[in-house]
């Protein structure tokens, strides 16, 4: 059989990948959701269409949308993630041993549920009930909106600005952020590429600088994801990851992320500066 | 009309871009090669049915395969090019003031016909003939041969390790390009992905860390090459790359490369830093 799953990454382009088997095929209230295992990248999420996440470059998005927030503050007890039903940000950021408490606030249960069953190695601390994880099902923005001064950190690990992930690009949304963070609190969400989304990363930043007072953007490689480079936009009250203090960014086994990584993340090609004047 | 282009990344990879025009089809003794237009990308050389460059995304490869070794040497004079049929390659090297003589030695002359007319903007130092460039229609493996003591920096800017381009991986042509370069002299060669060509990148940095004292890999994003992210490696006889001075790196107008970008882009993911040890 000769079965390819295909992206429209932009309405001109699409990626293709071959596929050994369908896992997954189902429809929530929110989304259409699958999970193929494919030749390239092995099991993949595949959410209304697009390619989320793969067992096989997994690690690179995880790794950068959890350390770099996370080494850039020098003491993180309660973080937040809204989004990320696939359990692989959670899974790094109960990691980090100065984390207390990883709260995690998913609209979508079946996601959850079906990323525990097809995809365990990404979702390991939501199987295992990790101690640090509190799971909650429900809407991100309606939780964000309830909170004030009690996170450290806050990753926003959504899907694209449309479907169920479009209310987490708006003023609105940022202002709670602002507000759920503590004095020396920062947060980082993920937006998309800059070669493809070059509107919405420009939006992003003028929104986030009119907030924080340090607003930083940083770059990973994942081949999955459109274009192959994808980038974080990081707000913080404090802490500039720049500076961060370089002896905290020990002790965690990873395959991507390093100390010099996470400083030449930040470095932009000159058409990316431009985005963000 | 709804005509797309589709080129296999890998065996179970596909990247397809919607076209809106075929503006080339043809033959020649070495390769089929194709220009079409493409609705993401623009105008684009097809060799092989691979992609080679494209009028949106060329400027980040150019710059990146010619700014780095020519502003990591203090005074390149003499600089020879291996193929860079499209001329983009020759275009960056020309603009570098020190620069005296820029040889070209392309295999096949239809590449260079072809481009000229459909690619102008990339193959301009080729149109208007630049007085620094020496362009031969020939073959790079028997030009390296000849030459001894010749060159301050060859650039191997070949295509993939199939077809014309296969003898330009070989120990025998590094050995050659070594003899080939003065003392102090350094090259460059595009050496695939990281992703998907793990193997060759071993290979070549196996090879040429046995002639050169200093052998490194750099990095760079590039929408149209497979998964993004493409590599670089570079053998030099005396200058580090990574300690090469700033002051140098200054009075070209670029979309890409910026003195920060040229460090930054030999710091390695872990799991690249694997490949080389």
């Amino acid at each position: 059989m000769n079965l390819w799953i295909s992206e429209a990454q932009t309405k001109d382009l699409e990626l293709r990948a071959r596929v050994k088997e369908t896992l997954f095929m189902g429809k929530s209230d929110f989304q259409e959701i699958a999970v193929v295992d494919s030749h390239q990248f092995g099991r993949m999420l595949v959410l209304d269409g697009v390619f989320q996440t793969s067992v096989t470059d997994e690690f690179i998005y995880h790794e950068m949308i959890v350390h770099v927030p996370l080494y850039t503050h020098p003491s993180p007890k309660k973080v937040l993630v809204i989004g990320g039903g696939d359990g692989g940000t959670i899974r790094e950021v109960v990691k980090h041993e100065c984390v207390e408490k990883a709260e995690m606030v998913e609209i979508d249960g079946l996601v959850v549920d079906v990323c525990k069953k097809f995809l365990p190695e990404i979702s390991e601390a939501m199987i295992h009930n990790h101690p640090k994880l509190e799971l909650k099902i429900g809407d991100g923005i309606s939780h964000m909106k309830q909170a004030e001064n009690k996170y450290d950190i806050i990753i926003v690990d959504c899907s694209d600005p449309i479907g169920p992930g479009k209310g987490l690009f708006t003023p609105a949304f940022y202002t709670n952020v602002y507000k759920a963070l503590k004095d020396d609190g920062l947060f980082v969400q993920q937006t998309e590429s800059p070669f493809y989304h070059q509107e919405l990363i420009t939006y992003v930043n003028k929104e986030i600088r009119q907030l924080f007072p340090i607003t930083k953007m940083y770059l990973a490689n994942i081949p999955t994801y459109p274009s192959g480079l994808h980038c974080f936009t990081m707000g913080s009250k404090k802490y500039d990851p720049i500076q961060s203090s370089v002896e905290n960014q020990q002790g965690l086994t990873t395959r991507y992320y390093n100390k010099d990584i996470h400083r030449s993340s930040f470095v932009l090609p000159n058409f990316v500066q431009e985005l963000l004047k």
